[in-house]
C-alpha cells in the first residue's frame, strides 16, 4: 500500500478566482502548469527531480502532451492531480495524469512523454539507469488515446510572433505553457464561449529563443477540429498542436 | 496575539524551476498573482472575501500597485508573503505586504489599494460598513514610499496590441497581471539581463475587454525610470505604469 502510494502521487488545488478564464473555468495553460508542476513534485519525491538532475548538468524535457477533458473544474472548485509513470525506456518516459475532485467525478485525464538531456552536448541520457524507476510503474488506467505525431500543417497565411520577455523560462528558451497559451489565442473568444476544449496535443519539436520572430500556422481539419504549427525563421517546425472542440451543454 | 496574527496573515511558498524567468528568479508577474492570490485568501478569511461578496453582486477591484524589492526569491527558494490592512475609507481600502525567506532576510515590500463596486451599477460600496474591518487593521511597518498617481506619458510612436483570449479574466476584462506583463514586455532581455526592477507601480484606470487595440506608449523619464501607458482605441488610459531599474551587482 505504501509502495503504491508513492507509485501514484496526489495533489490537490483550488480554483482560484483570479485564476479563472472568461467561461469561468480552469484555463488549459494553468492545467498544463499543474501538469509540469505536479511531474516535477512526483519526480522529487524519489530523487530524479529537477535539483538532483542539474546536479550533473541534466534535465527532463517534456516531447509530447495530451489533454482530454470532458469537464473542467470551475472557481473555487477543488481539484485534484494524479500523477504516476506507465512505463519507459532508454529513451523516453511515459506519465500520466488525472484529474478529478474530492467526491471522485473525473475531469479528464493527461498523457505525456518525456526525455532527459545532458544540458551542454543536448544528447538524451539513458533513463534506465535511474534508482528506483523499476518499482515506480504504476499499471493505473489512463483511458484516452495516446497521443499522436501531429503532421505538418498547411496554412498559406501564417501569423507572425517575436518571442517576447515573459515567454522565456530558466533555460532561455520559450517556456512550455507559452506555446499552448499562443496556440490557444489563435481562436476567437466566441469560440470558446460556445465550444470546449475536449483533447488539446503538443509535438515539442525544437527549441526557440528570445529574439526569433515565430510563424504561426493553423489548418482546420474538420469541423471541430484543428492542427497547428509554430515554425522558426528558418522555417523548422518548434512545436505542433492538435485542438478538438466539443459544443458546450 | 491570536488577534495580531488575524490581522496579520502569512503564506509561504516555493519558487518552482518552472515558475522562473530568464535571470532564475520569481518573475514579477508571479509576485503580482501572489500579492492578488494572498489579499483574498486573508480577505475570505474574516468573511469579506470574493464568495461573500459576489452573492451580492459586489467585487473586490484593485486600483493600485506598487512593489518594491532590493532581491527576488531564487528557485526553490522558499518565500513568505505576509499581507495586512493599513488603512480604509468609505472608497478605499490599503492592503500592504512583505516579502521574506524562512531566516527573515526580506526581498521587499508591496502597498496596494483596493475599492469594492457593484458588478451592476458599476458603483462604488461603502467599506466601512463591512463587518470586523475596524479590528483588522494592523500598525506593521511598510517602509516603501506610497503609491504615486502617474502622469499621462508622452511617446509619437505606440505600439498596438489586440486583446487575446488568454488575456480576459472571470469578468470579461483584461486580468489585471496581464498588463504588468504586456508592460514589462516592453523592454528587451538585454535590460531584464543587466539590471533588475527595483520598484514597479501601476494604476488601474479603465478597464479593457476581449476585441479592444490596445496602444501602449512608453516614455523615459531618466536613466533607469520609465512611466508607460495603455490607451483603449479612444484614447482613455487604460493603466498606467512605473519601472525603476537598478544595476545588477
Amino acid at each position: 500500500m505504501e509502495n503504491e502510494q508513492k507509485k501514484i502521487a496526489t495533489y490537490t488545488f483550488d480554483l482560484e478566482p483570479a485564476e479563472g478564464n472568461a467561461q469561468q473555468e480552469i484555463p488549459l495553460t494553468l492545467l498544463a502548469k499543474r501538469i509540469l508542476e505536479t511531474a516535477t513534485y512526483h519526480a522529487e519525491n524519489w530523487g530524479v527531480g529537477y535539483s538532483t538532475l542539474i546536479k550533473k548538468n541534466h534535465a527532463w524535457v517534456l516531447a509530447r502532451l495530451a489533454i482530454e477533458m470532458t469537464s473542467y473544474p470551475g472557481i473555487y472548485d477543488k481539484y485534484t492531480v494524479e500523477t504516476w509513470i506507465e512505463g519507459y525506456n532508454k529513451h523516453f518516459s511515459a506519465r500520466n495524469f488525472c484529474f478529478s475532485n474530492p467526491n471522485g467525478k473525473i475531469f479528464g485525464y493527461a498523457r505525456s512523454i518525456w526525455s532527459v538531456i545532458d544540458i551542454q552536448s543536448r544528447t538524451s541520457v539513458d533513463i534506465t539507469t535511474f534508482r528506483h524507476i523499476e518499482n515506480n510503474v504504476s499499471d493505473k488506467e489512463c483511458p484516452i488515446a495516446p497521443q499522436s505525431k501531429i503532421k505538418p500543417v498547411k496554412d498559406e497565411n501564417p501569423s507572425i510572433y517575436p518571442v517576447r520577455y515573459s515567454d522565456i523560462d530558466i533555460n532561455r528558451h520559450v517556456n512550455s505553457v507559452k506555446y499552448i497559451e499562443h496556440m490557444l489565442d489563435n481562436f476567437p473568444m466566441e469560440t470558446y464561449d460556445k465550444q470546449m476544449i475536449r483533447r488539446f496535443e503538443i509535438n515539442y519539436i525544437n527549441e526557440a529563443r528570445y529574439g526569433c520572430n515565430l510563424n504561426f500556422y493553423r489548418e482546420q481539419l474538420s469541423e471541430s477540429n484543428y492542427t497547428m504549427e509554430i515554425r522558426n525563421e528558418n522555417g523548422e517546425p518548434v512545436c505542433r498542436g492538435k485542438i478538438i472542440f466539443t459544443e458546450r451543454k
